[in-house]
């Protein structure tokens, strides 16, 4: 039987900033990334998330980023190996405190926004994330964008890795995404999203913006949880993949 | 044989602000309080810090602090007890973080500055942070003020207390640290400090100002290494207490 | 006739949080207070907020505060003399900035949150906060609650002062607020609220929490505009005033 | 007589962190870059500055960075137009509230870091700062690289430059610095350092790092006073200036 896992990104509120529709996503996926300070989040809500994640029997990872709260985590910033090691490996440790009062266990490790697509182009600072996980516990799963240099760094400190890919994107002939300031970068005909997704997982192949079929293993697809209309979404393609005898469980009982 | 810890506030520098000599101080002290980026310290210092205790064999604390770098966690914040929980736990694990990677263990627990003052007598707040601490390790030592509302929290949240006293301060009467804002709550003359903190550590008595002999348990004394002078007394203290057959250990050894 | 402010907070946003609904809020009031980037806002934010402001024709205000975005100002923190003035001076000239650049200006100043709170009951840091005024410009209105020591402040300092009441809170004999943490200390009943504000307004009287009849002057009323209720609300004070021939025009108009 | 000015980068000092020998360095040179908050900096720091600043007779500039005080914005970072625009209003009105509650002008701008040399290369992060610096005043001056994008911004914002050098910095054919991560980039002959500022100032040339003479215009020196070795440095650069001379005097009088 085939199995995948879906992950979102949650526990991003900050102070009295309220984000995401934590609860309601919870109830949909296996895997949830978890903000940890630096692009979002603080030690109030990280304890919420994780409690929550409990209650839903839902599986946790850190979710670090570069220290910008302002930018969301989301602009590139010219940090060296040793920050981004050290700033990793601080947020996964401030996860962790909360995540062994609580008993639970850290399943997996995604960076978050603009760390995210800079390690996957970058195997260097990909390197250098893979080096705090291992350092922490190399139990924990990298997950990471499927065919990037978060991939190749993974294997080179002996890390598990999962194959993270996106239902709504267009890929490259090289497996990579497609820049969202392209034309046919979104896929927003849903059912063929969906139809896309199964193919994936089933077959690991995908159909690139060129019309190829190209090699993608898809371990975990990224689903989203701040508005109704991400929700319907979620549920359907939960629907959709349970009809074709998918299972969707958490990384650790695959990968 | 008498045992005492010497203890000392360190790793606080951020960024590209420097602070404190801590190479040197580290060759005195037998445990260190290590900051964790509230009030100062930054993930790479850290990391750094750590390296630094481990190369000279000292135990180290986590010194976590209200969130304010601007105001090096000295000001009073009015924050509530799950904020004061969270945000130890959160201080406490970025830390451990970076131990468990470098195979050290967290002996000890100190908040740092405001935060230490208000709990010293908030028992609520002190809870607060005692159980931060027991839900993570109840194997770590909660090292707070002697005779303070610390030690009343640490016993009903189980966790081994380890009692701090101040060679340069006074006390009053009921044990508590006579007000910097006070005349003679300094300890100027050297030779008598000392002589104080032996006595403190064989007799578990100092002179209060008002000069009544009162209790007063010291297992760590808190030294400073942020200049000369300070580097100069912790070596004339040590030299001291050694004389008198006062061994100087961490605290994980005695308490 | 009678003159009356109708103020709210806004600007509130900041990065990626989106707080407030600024847009719809603007039509009912005639200033706003605008944060400065120390619990909320930011550059982005507050460019915004002013082109808003403009577009509306409504006078602006800063909203200074403590530095606590985590706590969005509401934690009192022990700050001096010199920080409190400093810090004031720093927003209010931020804002400035962008209130030159587009041909604005700054009609008055309005501490936030937990800054304002403790700043009606400390005159020293009330003094702070008018000094920071009165050394940029001294005609700006030094915006807050009535009967308190931001008015003894701002008179000694030579600034204009406006009294600011809530609609929705008891007050006390002396005039101040019946604090939050009381039995009664809100006012549920809309229409009583209403009654209430015009009482103030043309007789410069409130009936206390304890039955009295006690002199506040009202030049200007907080209101709300975070969620659709306070802003059915604002337009339903709005209205009423208007019928009791109150004209709602901004503080400049009338101080 | 040939003119020129001596600029320092000063108030970088944050919280309870020092930096720099401010008070040293304001007596030998003619204009003071003053950080407002973002990488260093901070609104006390700030008040001291423009006191210095003041007592010494030296001219202010706003010295705004990227949001980065952890790495003293000494790293890119990806912000687009709106924010770069909206960063420097936010410092530069900053800087103002201070500047004007002293009686006091802005000079000039100054961009910080990775700031500055992003704005070198990039002429639309260049345009940025400049219309944040028109929108406010448009007779601050623009203080950049000699021979960089700034320059061409300026231009088409209608603001004065002026062209900024380094003494111990090698250039390239094309009038660019020598990156620091090559060879032969810092000259660290002092005398040859003061020569080669001597003959930009009087020919606006100077000897590329490949021989060549290439035109370098020089109405600004940048000079430092982070350490001993750099105030002797200025201050031996001075004299020779003075022996040459060559005026030292802020930008307002011949910009």
């Amino acid at each position: 039987m085939f199995k995948v896992d879906l992950n979102s990104d949650l526990g991003e509120s900050f102070g009295a900033y309220k984000m995401g529709m934590d609860e309601e996503i919870l109830k949909f996926v296996s895997s949830v990334n978890v903000a940890c300070g630096f692009h979002a989040g603080d030690p109030c809500v990280m304890d919420k998330t994780l409690n929550l994640a409990k209650q839903n029997g839902v599986c946790i990872g850190a979710h670090p980023s570069y220290p910008d709260l302002l930018g969301f985590g989301r602009r590139n910033m010219q940090i060296s190996f040793e920050e981004a090691k050290n700033y990793a490996l601080y947020q996964l440790g401030a996860l962790f405190g909360f995540a062994k009062a609580k008993g639970m266990k850290i399943q997996h490790f995604k960076a978050h926004g603009a760390l995210y697509n800079m390690a996957a182009i970058d195997e260097n600072l990909a390197l250098a994330l893979c080096e705090a996980v291992a350092s922490f516990d190399e139990n924990i799963i990298f997950l990471g964008l499927s065919n990037s240099a978060m991939n190749e760094a993974a294997k080179k400190k002996g890390l598990r890795y999962a194959n993270e890919v996106f239902a709504d994107r267009a890929y490259n002939d090289d497996g990579t995404l497609v820049s969202r300031k392209l034309e046919g970068a979104l896929i927003h005909d849903e059912n063929l999203a969906i139809k896309r997704v199964i193919k994936m997982i089933k077959e690991s192949k995908v159909t690139s913006i060129n019309g190829k079929e190209i090699d993608l293993k898809a371990d975990s697809i990224c689903v989203h949880g701040d508005n109704i209309k991400a929700l319907e979404f979620v549920k359907k393609i939960k629907e959709n993949l349970e009809k074709e005898q998918i299972q969707i469980c958490a990384l650790e009982n695959f990968i």
